[in-house]
């Protein structure tokens, strides 16, 4: 099933592909590799800020990087390569957090969990997930991501 | 040298493959990569918990990273990948620290000297080491890897 | 044009390609790619240390960011990979940050602005930049990379 039905079946709408804050591009491919560059967790426009351990619970930090996972694949779509996706290979998820917030792998399952639902075996993938004290425009997640692709 | 008689030679015990934490899974292999998702440092099934420049040594947290190592190791061995190790391309390491811990590198050099002692030449490896405010589980350090595999 | 030609022509000094500070090499190549370990902002053999949002302004940063930039080129310089340069297909970037410092992708332009400036379209890459409670050395910026290589 192409991942644009797959997402219509599941009724996601997927956020208007962002912009990069910055200097750099939202996907590169090299060979059959695609590397997306961090996103933030925008919904309707707003990202959601803040800081795990405070004023964020773990479910409004998986929302959150589930918002970014959806802003992965919003990239993808933008690109033409949805499709194409082989395997999600690698997800990095950067979660801000106080210095005794330890539960970033409930958040980052957030993405994770997204994946699965969206690409089925292909979306299972390695991860790393750590606290960071601060993230761009006061994102209280961001995600990366590398990508293998079909022709 | 097959890499667990390496291990017995060296009187090194593996750890038992931690299961991930979360939606994930522990490697990925992508034609002749493999990405392994971030480790945290389990001994005799704790994990090694604290805070550089604070509670843990620069010499505990070398074990700790050490640990993580390890656990690249018992990972890639779960995965029938360990004697297809051609090269350990790339580490990640995260080090929960104070905002005034500088030593990073003498940290994470406990799982980039543990790769040089094990894969020899082949564990050489590119390297980023940064400081974090909190890992999962309270870990004090988190180590991730890019591998390439020989036939 | 030779990349150092075109750093004569811009007037760009490179910095001495650094030493790694510890157990790593400071760059893997695999294949068509190239792994850069995390460089840190060396201007005159001193590394730029301090913290975004309190003792390093915006543009300060940038100009660190710059400078892991510089050194990520003279790696490869010294690698002799300059002009076998691709494609820079990510980089990595760690903002040392108070927690309230969200202008993270400003500084790491500093870094992406280089690239573009020297490989021009082959310069575009994907990017994550985070903030991180503190670096090797005191550094107030780390900038890591992945490249792809002409024959």
């Amino acid at each position: 099933m192409a991942v644009e039905d797959r997402l219509a079946k599941l009724g996601i709408t997927l956020p208007q592909a962002a912009a990069p804050v910055a200097s750099y591009v939202p996907v590169v491919v090299t060979g059959n590799m695609a590397f997306v560059s961090g996103q933030l967790p925008f919904v309707y426009g707003q990202v959601m800020v803040g800081r795990l351990g405070d004023d964020v619970s773990v479910e409004q930090g998986a929302a959150a990087a589930r918002a970014c996972g959806l802003m992965i694949i919003a990239q993808l779509v933008s690109a033409g390569l949805a499709d194409r996706v082989d395997r999600i290979v690698k997800l990095g998820a950067f979660v801000t957090s106080t210095a005794d917030f330890t539960d970033q792998p409930k958040v980052a399952n957030g993405a994770s969990d997204l994946m699965s639902e969206i690409f089925g075996d292909a979306g299972t993938h390695a991860r790393a997930a750590v606290g960071v004290p601060s993230l761009p425009l006061g994102a209280c997640v961001e995600v990366d991501a590398i990508i293998t692709l079909k022709d």
